[in-house]
């Protein structure tokens, strides 16, 4: 038999259509894997279901366009962080947005709120801009070898968001906080959430909800960072510093 | 006389059109100042001159449409990190060496080298795209309220970007790197150099190259990060915690 390259790249698996020993690819995704990487019977590929599990798996046959592997092994938690971390960004422009997407989900990030503050001069996102994010969230999970897709929601206030957060640490980047974030190291993998917000800032009222809810406010340092670049700054800390 | 209210945005200022009690903006700056601020003689404004200084000024005349203004106040290194960061990052493709650079001024970077890697798959930057990429430095500085412009270099080779490098820190973000990079916590505001793979990563010549000139490789998580997400997270990390 000949021996087949395995395309260096994840392939996308509903859930549901995945059983005991056999998973099946979605039309989209078949395509992808038949077409463009000219996958045959017995070629080697990846699958991830956006839940935390990664297969092996070998191609086996095709069924009506849609791709049958076998397989061959499985694996919880592939490129997931130990600790979850929560980020509640204040609401910026679109772009924006995309950006804190694109690059916040391979750096781990497990859940995204993007929240009407007071400065954020707009309302939530809507269904159809959320589902243009969850796309960018998948392609940056496959991209990036994670396993499990975060949630992205956009809350109409921070009282809102802040309602329903895991326990654990929890900070806010103010460029009025107090003491510098490398003050902020410590031994623990416990959930992070972070809060940064809006082109603006937090209003007044914003932040004495985040303390009351026992945020750490912490600055970032000397210069003034857009809500965008802030928020990767603090996210790519609770990533590999923020103990 | 009227109270004028300050614009909220630093002007420019060439180093060369400062004297000891007055400087001279650009025709570009004066406009942004006189037409889009509608700044009247009286008006407060503040300048950088992208060499660490900053001045507060009132506006006092205007000559040839060149806006003069009278300097009360001088400080030095206005919003600067107590750090040199020194970025060296594998070329990827235009967009993405536009994206470090609009993050990477704000977090505080003092000299970014997209440097030609084996796997960069294109020639060294240009002048006109540096060029470019300085319009997006300065634009940056301003709005982040750093006063010292970082430089941009794009040299053809690793070992010509090893070449002129300062003493201090060095880290090397590597997917196969050892030590996890919240290990490296230290005591220090040493210079610090960082270098981030082209997509694709660093051939093992030039991880080699980076062993020899001391280069601690690290790993920065357990998902893959393109070029572009793992140089904003090793800088976020320099500029906040990697002591």
């Amino acid at each position: 038999m000949v021996e087949r390259r395995r395309p260096d790249t994840l392939f996308w698996v509903d859930p549901a259509s995945v059983g005991s020993d056999r998973l099946k690819l979605s039309p989209e995704e078949s395509h992808h894997l038949l077409h463009v990487h000219r996958a045959k019977a017995g070629t080697p590929f990846q699958a991830i279901d956006g839940e935390g599990s990664y297969f092996e798996c070998v191609l086996e046959s095709t069924e009506r366009r849609a791709a049958i592997g076998r397989i061959v092994g499985r694996r919880e938690g592939v490129g997931e962080l130990a600790r979850t971390i929560v980020a509640l960004v204040g609401l910026p422009a679109s772009g924006d947005v995309e950006q804190v997407v694109a690059h916040g989900v391979p750096l781990g990030v497990s859940a995204f709120d993007f929240v009407v503050c007071e400065r954020s001069g707009r309302g939530a996102l809507k269904a159809q801009r959320l589902s243009r994010l969850g796309r960018i969230a998948r392609a940056g999970l496959k991209q990036s070898l994670r396993t499990r897709l975060p949630e992205i929601r956009s809350s109409g206030s921070l009282g809102e968001a802040l309602r329903h957060l895991p326990s654990g640490l929890r900070f806010a980047a103010d460029p009025e906080g107090g003491e510098p974030a490398m003050a902020l190291v410590r031994s623990s993998e416990d959930p992070v959430t972070l809060a940064v917000g809006p082109p603006g800032g937090f209003a007044s009222e914003e932040r004495r909800l985040l303390q009351a809810e026992h945020f750490s406010v912490i600055s970032l340092g000397p210069s003034r960072l857009t809500t965008e670049t802030a928020a990767l700054a603090l996210i790519s800390l609770a990533r590999n510093s923020l103990r």
